[in-house]
């Protein structure tokens, strides 16, 4: 027996969660965001279709994402999917380590580098920037209580701006926030996650 | 010598948070989000100051903390308030312990139940709802990867439809990320809130 | 349904503790003793009626409470209620973050201040000397095993005579026991504490 | 080079604490104390030298130590050591672990049983009584904050009483005191620990 | 500046570890072994190179891990590939994860199963009988001092013999001992691992 | 009701361990094995008993236990025994505590070091040198994901080389394995060890 079968008929929320939520008919915003979803990755993120029982939920989760994955910022995008899949090792998050290692492959061309940081960052071949952005963002999720001006000046001394400060937290803030919500609900990633960039 | 003193000459970001971010100039909308915690509260909340160095970081974090505290929900809003405490507590968030208690006292008119949420949420006078949802909270925040069924089982036993186990995992999971935004910036709560609703 | 509704009839031991322990009739130093506490507070700490059910470790209570947090020492008063405070938001023990976060308040006048030690001290505006005091008790706390030389180095560093490192290691051991008595014994603060000094 | 070439020049305090603590002159009672120990065990414990600085705080730690482990209580004497000693298990104390197994030893007959709970109590051959007591006073150590009525049902059904239930808190919570106290000082157990019982 | 710039010139251990060991001259068993990782993984595990310095400890760890993964059990090949990348997992392990997760997706043909056991096995569709066994491995690894009777008594239900608890004991055991090996001497695991099998 | 009471009838892995295995017949090297451990220490220690169900597991247990801790190193005999009794303090492993304690009694002629050991090693009298590989065995034991070349280039400092720095890996893994598989097992000491060379 395993957790498909133990969930009985399939859920409106299909494979995206172990929660029977319904699904809330697309306005026409999300739907242009789930067919770019569509075109660009070949599929609908499961996080998304977990939301997508409520638009309002759906769209400010989109929104915060993109703002801190995608805009400007002093941190590379590649930098910041460091920062998500760190923290994802930390939680033991099954979602967030698979659809963020990809997008570390992605950005990195390096599948290497992902699967190492899935492991242990500590046993990358990082810089020093991207070492102390790393074990900032650690710190932040296992001990987050701790973190001091010292912490911050480690990374001001690493070259960090005190708005690049911001972005580390916010980042590993939020996927400190998503981690959890994906472990609580049992969210599942899509299958095309797992050899993306492979 | 005190913290104040260490950070040199007052900072763009006030009293908000130990970075100096350049405050950006508020839109109407943001002005008017702005007057309305005035006229409400008789301040604008810090974190809101300190999210206000860019506006769509600010609307962002607006939209979706406002969607989780304030839309309809089978959680009532002190409900939801006693997930932020505890999961504060549990992460030993200044600013959020001390914004959020204050939440819970309005709400609940308790100012007692705050204070035993902040110490420990076991040792509040709670009905069993409360309490599973609090240990649902609890271990999503200290132990999300262990996270099973048998623990949303026990929210369903306890009277909660499985939309309510989104939202009681949303809340948690939100206050994992701004408790850790909070603590990785030094955030400082506003002075009224210490006595709000005493 | 709640703690006392389960709790069935009235206790001998009142609302002070989760046992059922029947008082001791006073003797005529501890019948003083508590008319000073009413006099001086306004009531009975529950501390003292949950001890109160044996004369004997009534007494050995008191005298070992009031040499430690009473009695010349280089430690202000002030100084010892807050390593009995941030001891204490390490245990998460309710009944004396509530009754030590009011004696925090009577001796410093700021409310404030207690707030945050309860919260986490570590976002408090301290000087050296009391973030030095407060980082080795809450060391002691979560990890006493790992004091060593070092650590004590530090407080000599930090101004504190050897005679002073006693005293915060005897204050700090001492929350460390009865946070876990009350945690143990369910120990409820008196309705009163709550309020005091704000 | 070792602890005690560094520690210089012979302390007042001796060879019990890293602390330099002029002992006070003892008065007719400690002095009679002393002699008592010196008679029954050959020795005054290193404890109580290390106390010596300041006759009050002598006499309030010997009056509750010998109130909680040699007063009548539901617990046989042999009960409060194993307690003793499995507090300081898990808080690895150094001079706990020695005088408190040598105490066990005393009351057992059974040095093979002071060396189990030294290392992991629940190796031990112990009925469900003991067990079940030494469960709750290692709960109430590595997590005080968690300790609820389910835990003191189960030591109900054991056979303990209430009276029973606060004398193992009491006796779990003075060794989470005296065990950082040592730990805090560095105090080093007499020599004549080790071999006594075996 | 990265880790292999760090180390100098290029070390006699290669890639295989941080450290500077000379390889011993290999024997004819040793060279018969090596010749038969070449041809039948394609490179000889560079945990037998860094192994490689002594043909004693060399022998000694294939013999054992041989024995462990290979000879016959009740525990297939695959249930002990997920016991190494489970344990591995809790602790972090970057060259057991690469390493095993490849043996995973050998015998089950299944990389997503790899991925999702390197997360978090709790996320994984498990059968009770491989759950059973995932956590008792687990915590064997987090908490080895709480195992009792009753783990093994789950075990028994879920239909392991004694020999297959031996089984499982010896190879949570064993990874328990590689994995900190590994990290210890910063092991870096072949290139060739992170592809084979997807 | 005690642990051998419940074990039910006495078991062919006799004290052993708490599962029911076939002792296997010994062959010539292993019944000349046997005798010399009969010999030299006058039993044979129950581990090797708890492995005699299956000869090969034996060998290859005997094999590489006997190059750790008894072929040449850089390392003495006695500071390999120490690594085993912190790791095992660590670990809370009754079986590798009292057997291992034996065996530094035996290379010190210190019972009181042992002791000191076995309890905390931080509090014991030890060189810098020693002081720092038992450092390293210990942050190995509690957090090996965390080890890094600082912590590698501090044993270097203390005057290891790389190949002793690869045997106070070997031996502190190799505990944390039969650690492991003594606490899964409830292996038992033989009652001679307890006394052994006191």
């Amino acid at each position: 027996m395993n957790r498909h079968e133990k969930a009985g008929p399939k859920k409106s929320s299909g494979d995206a969660v172990a929660l029977d939520l319904a699904a809330a008919p697309l306005d026409a915003d999300s739907q242009a965001y789930f067919a770019k979803c569509e075109e660009k990755l070949g599929f609908v993120p499961n996080v998304l279709k977990a939301y997508a029982f409520d638009l309002a939920k759906l769209k400010t989760f989109i929104a915060m994402a993109d703002d801190l994955m995608l805009a400007p910022s002093g941190l590379s995008k590649l930098e910041r999917e460091l920062i998500a899949v760190a923290v994802s090792s930390a939680n033991h998050c099954h979602y967030c380590l698979v659809a963020h290692s990809a997008a570390v492959r992605k950005y990195s061309k390096d599948p290497k580098l992902a699967d190492t940081i899935v492991a242990n960052y500590r046993a990358a071949d990082l810089d020093e920037r991207t070492r102390a952005m790393l074990d900032f963002a650690w710190k932040m999720t296992v001990e987050p209580w701790g973190i001091e001006e010292a912490d911050r000046a480690r990374l001001r001394t690493a070259g960090f701006t005190d708005r690049d400060i911001w972005d580390i937290a916010a980042v590993a803030g939020f996927f400190n926030m998503s981690n959890r919500v994906a472990n609580a609900t049992d969210m599942r990633p899509n299958d095309e996650y797992y050899s993306m960039g492979r």
